[in-house]
């Protein structure tokens, strides 16, 4: 473990408090330990007057169980949600961080987990305007120049590689943009940076949520539809019809009108998306407890079912009574409508989210009954800016991130690897194709959300092992690269 | 002229108001014509709510009179002062707008000029926050990513070249690191980048302002020295010696004590800073009027008068008297002390620098009377510190400029030209070697600050022609390049 006193700050030769602070140790299971720590960053980066000069406490993990001093830095950018969980749930970095004797970072994303600005007010409205990807990525850039300076002899000789997944991936992929003084290579797993910044048509997501259930038989989605259209036609029956779909889809409340009819199928269609971006061949319980190929399996309880409708709950309860202890489904429990169209749930970080996707994050990805088997939902922007106004009293910025981010030129950049798994629905609002020779796409075939980041497994396809051995490859090629650079 | 119904928003589906508006046409004396505009900026790029969402009035100078559709922009970041002073310098640009026949735009600096966020409260206290880098180069780009709306048939084939001088070159180079989307390549011309962010000795300025002039004669620095200790011996005798010093220094007020005496002291630094900055071989009128040479002009004042003190009064009194009208000097008028060793003036936006300077921007630069001919004057941190506290109740971020914008690394950009005269004191602040095939450094022999982008004058040395004609080929190159990898 390394010392607390050590922590000195780098480039504040001021009296400013930005220390790490705060030791508990933690061990995880089947992990090596790590110790929490806290660091003090400022609230606004970009208002350097008034309360922006403020600090709140950033929790980073950290562990040099396999480090050599003078070895890299394997840096996680936080995305939405409490960085223990993800840190349980990135298990290849940690194999790579042994390969390399690397010390191992994951940085907690600012409004969540417990990275809260504002403490139990942090979600009031007032108080949200500072979660932006921005005061996000400085958060990681001042981290990383402090703990280089803290961890290196000489602050330049310990390369940096980022490491993210999903919306972590986009963060690693926008740290290498904008920062490569600091990170030498990002390894960016189904990032869906063009999605985010709202690039992509806006029908595919559930499009490939679709066609994971047909590859794996043409039926299902048929089934699915045949649901949703009898479901619709019983709705059309006035309050009697909505009672029936209540009972049938075993609600604990009663659909009161058409609105609670579309938040429900918008309950369907995640538990969908989320079967398809998990079908992995193993099971997980990490989260939700799903069996090996979830698609395959709900698809096969789809197809035994008495009807649509019966299919439908059969699959989706796969997901939302995965303890099989539910006696009916509160939908509201599980499902939050915001401004994701996958939806949002009552966890706090879902709030937080909601925001984020309310202002910066681009996600509009609607359904049509045509290329997708799910009810026609359009989310416009007006949809979005209709809710993000009532909710939060902002107006999203369309376009900002793009300017922001490179929009789809990220050519100027270099060393990053963009992974997608060509199962995972969200892999089209990525990057599927070699933008240069040192920034490539890496396709995992029969992979799910996020695979190659994910424990290692003896389930795991061939494909997925041949990626990790390639991603190890190349980010020991910027290792060297960077190291030889600065000698 | 560009019809203004024209100027609708790209990227804004929602009814933002980031229009550009209101116009009112100017032209200036030698220049093609030019039209002003302003462009609704949100006050805060980094916060998305509160008043972040609030805007204000950018102003813009906009010139089509060489524009051919299809053809480059020619965007100058505005540093700190009104763009139409800026526009009336910049003589060098135009004429490559000419051949290039490029859209010119001009656009002037937040807080600075017309382009006050807060109309005349801008300068209080608690509206300086937003006056940063980041916000600054923020609003370019979303102004640029707008104007290649407007201007191109299809928004990606008109490259942008940035262009800047001083603080603009700094700005410059920062628009090309960060939002290499936007901008095709940057010429900087005098941009101090490693000074601003901290990473010079702190000694190079005074140092260089000396070697001007003791490159024209080596008596001058002695004649100079030989000034301040005789103040500095009859201010050793009290109240008598300091009255005799201000009235050999012709000043309208006496100076009642040392702090007094210091401030005089760093009005005559100033002084001999703007001769050294200023020593072109043609006179100037815009602001100060000079004569050709004025180091060595000064410099034979200073050997023609009678003893050190009234060489000093000589030299000075050509920057500060230049009218000849002044029959004794107002420091106050002059010369306001502030985070820039320089000094800064009365000028609304000396204010605004003077803040920037106890933020973001580091100019830590000392005189010690060894390396240079000015009493020793420590410009420490913590004198920047105290200052900036009592003025402006804000503590600089020191090592920030370092982290955000990639310290003395600037190796994964490109396309960026350095230019620096080398009589220019600033110089040693910049980049002076090349630091790829694509970032290169031009010196100007013989050549003063910002040397290359004012106007051509027929006294220019072959060494400022031959820059241009090699700042000229490597733009044209990049034009070529941007334009050839979207066709």
């Amino acid at each position: 473990m390394v010392a607390v006193d050590a922590l000195t700050v780098r480039s504040s030769v001021v009296s400013l408090t930005l220390l790490l602070v705060t030791v508990t140790s933690v061990s995880a299971a089947r992990d090596p330990p790590y110790e929490t720590r806290y660091f003090h960053q400022y609230l606004d980066h970009f208002n350097l007057a008034s309360h922006g000069a403020n600090t709140f406490k950033e929790r980073v993990l950290v562990s040099d169980a396999f480090w050599r001093k003078g070895g890299p830095i394997f840096f996680y950018t936080g995305n939405e949600g409490p960085i223990t969980s993800i840190w349980n749930e990135i298990g290849f970095m940690k194999d790579l961080t042994a390969k390399f004797e690397a010390l191992i970072v994951f940085a907690e994303h600012r409004y969540y987990g417990e990275s809260l600005p504002f403490g139990e007010n942090t979600f009031a409205r007032e108080n949200m305007g500072l979660l932006t990807v921005e005061q996000a990525l400085a958060d990681y850039a001042i981290l990383l120049s402090n703990l280089t300076a803290v961890f290196c002899q000489d602050p330049d000789v310990c390369p940096v590689i980022a490491f993210g997944g999903s919306y972590g991936g986009v963060l690693s992929t926008f740290l290498r943009l904008k920062y490569p003084n600091l990170v030498a290579g990002a390894l960016a797993s189904s990032a869906n940076v063009y999605m985010s910044a709202g690039l992509t048509p806006g029908n595919e997501l559930f499009q490939d949520v679709t066609e994971d259930f047909r590859r794996y038989n043409p039926r299902c989605p048929d089934r699915v539809r045949e649901g949703f259209t009898e479901m619709e036609r019983l709705s059309g029956q006035g309050k009697q019809g909505l009672l029936e779909v209540s009972s049938r889809m075993n609600l604990c409340s009663p659909l009161q009108d058409r609105a609670d009819l579309v938040n429900m199928y918008r309950w369907v269609r995640e538990a969908f998306t989320v079967l398809a971006m998990e079908d992995l061949p193993y099971s997980i319980s990490n989260g939700p407890s799903l069996p090996a190929y979830p698609v395959n399996a709900s698809c096969d309880l789809l197809l035994k079912a008495t009807d649509g409708i019966e299919g439908i709950i059969q699959a989706v309860g796969m997901l939302y009574n995965f303890t099989s202890d539910l006696t009916c489904f509160d939908l509201h429990q599980d499902f939050v409508p915001c401004a994701d169209p996958t939806g949002c749930s009552l966890m706090p970080g879902a709030k937080a989210w909601d925001y984020q996707t309310c202002t910066e994050i681009s996600l509009l990805e609607s359904t049509n009954n045509v290329t997708d088997m799910f009810p026609p939902d359009a989310f416009t922007e007006e949809t979005r800016v209709a809710h993000c106004w009532e909710r939060w009293g902002v107006t999203p910025r369309p376009g900002w991130l793009a300017t922001q981010f490179w929009g789809k030129d990220l050519s100027p950049s270099s060393n990053i690897i963009f992974s997608n798994g060509d199962l995972d629905p969200w892999r089209r609002g990525g990057v599927l194709q070699n933008v240069s020779s040192s920034i490539v796409a890496m396709v995992i075939e029969g992979g799910a959300h996020m695979m190659d980041l994910r424990v290692p497994n003896p389930a795991d396809p061939q494909s997925v092992i041949r990626v990790r051995q390639q991603e190890a490859d190349l980010i020991g090629q910027w290792i060297r690269e960077a190291t030889n650079q600065r000698e």
